[in-house]
């Protein structure tokens, strides 16, 4: 069977790594996670609260063409794998580093959803005392999980193949959520990290 | 006149961001401050010193090409303007953050190397209790310092085009250059940072 080349088109407010596997698309029902994490890092920069960002999506340029506008159109890229995490930044003078992942799985998060280097990256991150977790959308169940890495960190050394829901429920603490402030995960980081 | 479109090889090394205006062409001669950067930065990740990663260069993806092979081929895209600074990380549990730019100019650093929201950027940081600087290559002077961002804000500030050279190696910390260790900018970081 011959596969035919054929195009998608991105859209421009999508900044979604089209290369997830698990992708949960929700039309009309509301916000993404990575959407719903940049709008709440927005509110928390506005407000003076942290500074933390999403990284962009790491691309390979191979060619550049120079349009008569002067203006650079890639036109020929590719995906990299990214080294690190997703999002990173400073809170109440800590540095803090996390992944987010939304998952469709009912009973427990898959742990093929992350790369081995993003989760020992989250370890050698806690190692030198900043803040590494992980942020789990449990998408059918409407709840948002915050995760320490150790918790990632021993199900994957234990060759699990994911964390069952019970004990992200039991070991994370669930996410605020809200319509100013979508994501209040910086709460839960109070909870867990701070002890407020 | 009509200037007719051509097109930019980018080299599978070069990782540079192709739109620095005050860019510097090494070529046998050496390496170029972000591949210095980056050695350095393995370096210190290998031997367990600091975790600092560089940030991707921000790509608005607008076209994907599905290949027959399977892959995803980016056929369409732009640079962004980057909303940070290139790197970040943490050392000695800091959190750190930081901007490299090199310059042929001889005596002082161009401001217009830098966005404004940049510098804004790290003196946020800075506020936030982290640690912001930019990194300054002079290249034709051979000599790279490290410069703290209030430094360059107060220049920014004061409408200045530009820092003098004889300011940069005033209030700025000379890094020290090696072969295994290209920069050893912590070192600077430890001197100006933690009084050791």
């Amino acid at each position: 069977m011959i596969k035919y080349p054929n195009g998608n088109k991105i859209s421009n407010n999508s900044k979604s790594d089209p290369r997830n596997k698990d992708v949960v698309s929700y039309g009309d029902r509301g916000m993404n996670l990575e959407n719903r994490i940049n709008l709440s890092n927005d509110y928390y920069r506005e407000k003076d609260i942290a500074i933390i960002y999403k990284k962009p999506t790491p691309i390979q340029v191979l060619h550049i063409h120079n349009t008569p506008s002067g203006s650079n159109k890639i036109d020929d890229a590719y995906f990299l794998t990214p080294s690190t995490t997703d999002y990173n930044g400073i809170y109440k003078g800590r540095y803090i580093d996390f992944e987010a992942k939304e998952t469709r799985n009912k009973t427990s998060f898959p742990l093929q959803n992350l790369h081995a280097h993003q989760i020992e990256h989250l370890m050698r991150i806690t190692k030198h005392g900043g803040i590494g977790f992980l942020i789990i959308s449990f998408v059918t169940l409407n709840k948002t999980f915050l995760l320490d890495a150790k918790i990632v960190y021993e199900h994957f050394v234990g060759e699990k193949k994911s964390i069952p829901f019970t004990v992200v429920e039991e070991k994370g603490y669930l996410i605020k959520e809200g319509y100013v402030l979508p994501l209040d995960y910086l709460k839960s980081v109070d909870i867990a990290y701070f002890n407020e």
